[in-house]
């Protein structure tokens, strides 16, 4: 079975637009088929997304919204419309090829709300119902939160120098004792450690060698310095290589760009 | 000073999307000028409009909306959004000058409550607040409201026959009274005449006229069956030659049709 992957980005004026670009370039480093893949911004897109977009807004009323996210009289026009626009994707491959196309939507589950009311009208406007996949929000450095462009102090971006990885992975909270002693005679706490969260999510893809570290972080075996050692190495790793590929990637994004 | 006209045509999706672009031939037919003159259709050209929309949409607020008209709960989030997008050709030739151009929007008395709103915010996004000069509805030939295409047999349209012509005047509504002996004797009421109005309206440009045949009929010397015949010859004069320029329009949509 053939699949398509369709990455929308949400409204991008100006500044936005660049950051959208440079999301782009990601995606295309990561290896996607440009024939299969279509990235949308939606400033740019606008002609192909908003005849659906007004289809579903006819079908959402302010009630629908401000019970999904809690709006009130304060909120922007622009807010109470948006999901009428994030909705648009969901439906674009069945108007493209002419007959439905069942779509997965793999989002945030921040972005959840969305979709649920996108879900509820679907078939009122003649498509089928998307399906939604949810993944985790990264986690943050700090263990507080998630991963966010406004806290660059406690996120790991693909554009990071190996200096920024250095500094950021040395800062970041762990589930370690307060001094090496104790911590090699009672053990660390790898559950609530971002190393440790940061090795599962994203930078290790042996969920054995993911157990292991753990393990040896229970026992006592492998203390804070170490261990922080080994994720440095996993990022550099994965950034020496991402980060050439999207020095390339600049070149490439008119083959991803959705043009119709 | 060089004036530009601009056009706008609301959301059009399909059959309505005809309707513009049946609208903007009777535009071309009226003989507005091609350099200077930009039909919108807000589908067509939403790539333009919408960035001015966003901008738009994040200053008004559902409380904004509410407050003018009327919406509650049960509206649409189309709805509630559309202010934004029908500001955004009011900041168009400032975005497309790039300095400020001072506008003025004619419209119905019943588009002001959306440029009221864009005039409040105008400023705060930078732009020039617009000028508006409102033209009445142009009246039912039953005398009780206005023109509207779904109520064609008081309307007339630029597409009607001659035979549409003579039937829909016919029906009209007059200020006659129940007998032609009782109308030369106490004459008619021309304040309520539909056909007046439409003489005074559209068909009949020297004022001096309207007014003469309006004594006239007061003094019982016009009546009814003879009046109409008056306005039947009007519109029959402007239908043929609108018509014919109009049916030469079709060619010329190309040169109107605003393209970025």
């Amino acid at each position: 079975m053939m699949r398509n992957f369709c990455f929308e980005f949400e409204n991008t004026l100006e500044k936005t637009h660049s950051y959208a670009l440079e999301n782009a370039k990601d995606i295309i480093a990561l290896g996607f088929d440009p024939e299969k893949t279509h990235i949308l911004i939606d400033t740019d897109n606008i002609d192909t997304l908003y005849p659906l977009a007004l289809k579903v807004g006819k079908r959402l009323n302010f009630s629908n919204v401000k019970a999904v996210f809690g709006f009130d009289n304060s909120t922007n026009v622009g807010s109470i419309f948006y999901t009428a626009i994030q909705s648009a994707p969901c439906f674009l491959p069945t108007e493209l090829k002419g007959e439905d196309v069942p779509v997965l939507i793999p989002c945030g589950i921040d972005q959840d709300p969305h979709f649920r009311l996108t879900r509820d009208i679907a078939e009122t406007i003649g498509y089928l119902k998307p399906a939604l996949i949810h993944n985790k929000l990264a986690p943050s450095l700090d263990g507080t939160g998630k991963m966010s462009a406004s806290q660059p102090k406690t996120t790991i971006f693909t554009t990071d120098t190996f200096e920024d990885v250095d500094e950021k992975i040395h800062e970041a909270m762990t589930g370690g004792r307060v001094s090496a002693a104790e911590q090699r005679e009672k053990g660390g706490n790898p559950d609530i450690c971002a190393i440790q969260n940061y090795r599962y999510f994203i930078f290790e893809s042996d969920d054995e060698r993911v157990y292991d570290i753990a393990e040896k972080c229970r026992n006592g075996d492998l203390l804070c310095g170490e261990c922080k050692g080994l994720l440095k190495e996993n990022i550099k790793s994965f950034l020496k290589e991402h980060q050439r590929k999207r020095s390339e990637a600049e070149e490439r994004l008119d083959e991803y760009l959705f043009d119709r």
